[in-house]
């Protein structure tokens, strides 16, 4: 049987930078950092995941630069936990560009499964919800990438990893997909397509706001907001360990 | 047999406006405007056709309005083209509102259809187009409005206004418009969606910038060229009369 995960974390280290050198590969460099500061047994434990249990994202504010990782399996990411966290770790150093990165500050944050089935027996939910994508993102089909947002896309990528996670398997409910797709809408957007660079390619995807209204019963609503806030956990679609598909939601 | 229109031609009406207030119905207005100066048998004439041989639309640029005006048709459209460029319309009034626009400046761009079709001919076209979606655009299928660019309805569009304008009917080659589908793919985007008000309701679309890239030989590119560049007179979707739908097209 497998065990089940009683919390997700994300954690950010807030950094300051040496020089203004404005990269967008910036979460790929960061990612090879990481795996390189980890046990090697660790990360090839971590590599062989169907999905991964960890995502990364960077996000620039105000001069700072926010990095982002999610942990989504303790057990299996718990030495990225003790490495993030460690009193000794001040800066990050970019080998490959020679950039340096103080860290000025760290934020936890955790949402524990219980948190998100209340989700599930909210009484008074929305069913407007505003999703932003925070960093490239996308999906992939056929053997081709998917430059506009895909509702089936997104939620069955949540459903999946909602699954994985706490489950330890990716089945996905078809039905379930299939009445979430029937009855939620996109009402509005506000999308940039992007090719996000990952290694010696480039991945078109598309990165902004989109707004989606779910006209299902309350049920329906309340299982849209509990994989749409564990989505901020888990990122959605392609390569959300090198920095593609944060989301972040807001009932609306 | 039918008539085969020789000419397209833009009139521009620069405008200057009394007091700072935004509306983004004024394309509604001043076509309502342009329908109660005109003759009323010759406006039942022009709301007669299955497609309209003229668009109307409005674009704000440093403090100034331009009311872009297209004639597709100068033999159904002749009096719109007297009155707007008339020596005595120096203002633009609009009841409804109380608003008064000061006419500053006329522009007319004219393009024949031998220009056009020398776009069929041309030697070294290249197969990469910008296309900026000036107003709000839609698209109507099956009951319902598109609110995300979708290549097929705007060639479509285009084919059918083309054939409609220099051919006389809506007649549009099914196998050109699959093939021109099948080869040319957005390659990059920046969108809004927008509910654009027409009467009592709102349609849904979108607004901003695609990049499509035409990967057929040069016949079908140089086709594409043909019908874009005719586009920036005719306008794709719905209510190209009332504000919508306006393109501007590169080559880049």
């Amino acid at each position: 049987m497998n065990k089940v995960v009683e919390n997700l974390r994300k954690i950010t280290l807030i950094c300051e930078k040496e020089r203004n050198r404005n990269t967008n590969k910036l979460a790929v460099y960061i990612h090879g950092w990481l795996m390189e500061n980890l046990e090697e047994e660790f990360v090839s434990a971590l590599h062989n995941q169907e999905l991964n249990h960890y995502t990364l994202h960077v996000e620039r504010k105000n001069d700072y630069i926010y990095i982002v990782v999610t942990l989504l399996d303790e057990d299996k990411t718990y030495l990225i936990e003790e490495f993030l966290l460690s009193s000794t770790l001040n800066e990050i150093i970019i080998k490959s560009t020679n950039e340096k990165y103080k860290i000025v500050g760290r934020n936890i944050e955790d949402k524990s499964l219980s948190e998100l089935t209340e989700r599930f027996y909210q009484e008074d939910s929305k069913n407007t919800f505003q999703i932003t994508f925070l960093s490239p993102t996308s999906f992939k089909s056929n053997g081709e990438y998917i430059m506009f947002p895909d509702l089936r896309f997104i939620f069955q990528s949540l459903m999946n990893r909602y699954s994985f996670v706490f489950e330890g398997n990716k089945k996905v409910d078809k039905d379930l997909l299939d009445e979430l797709c029937d009855k939620t809408k996109i009402v509005s957007y506000r999308l940039n397509s992007s090719y996000y660079p990952v290694h010696q390619s480039y991945i078109p995807g598309y990165f902004g706001e989109i707004k989606i209204r779910c006209k299902g019963n309350k049920t329906l609503v309340n299982y849209l907001n509990m994989i749409l806030e564990f989505g901020e956990f888990s990122g959605v679609g392609v390569k959300t360990a090198m920095g593609m598909g944060a989301i972040l939601v807001k009932q609306v």
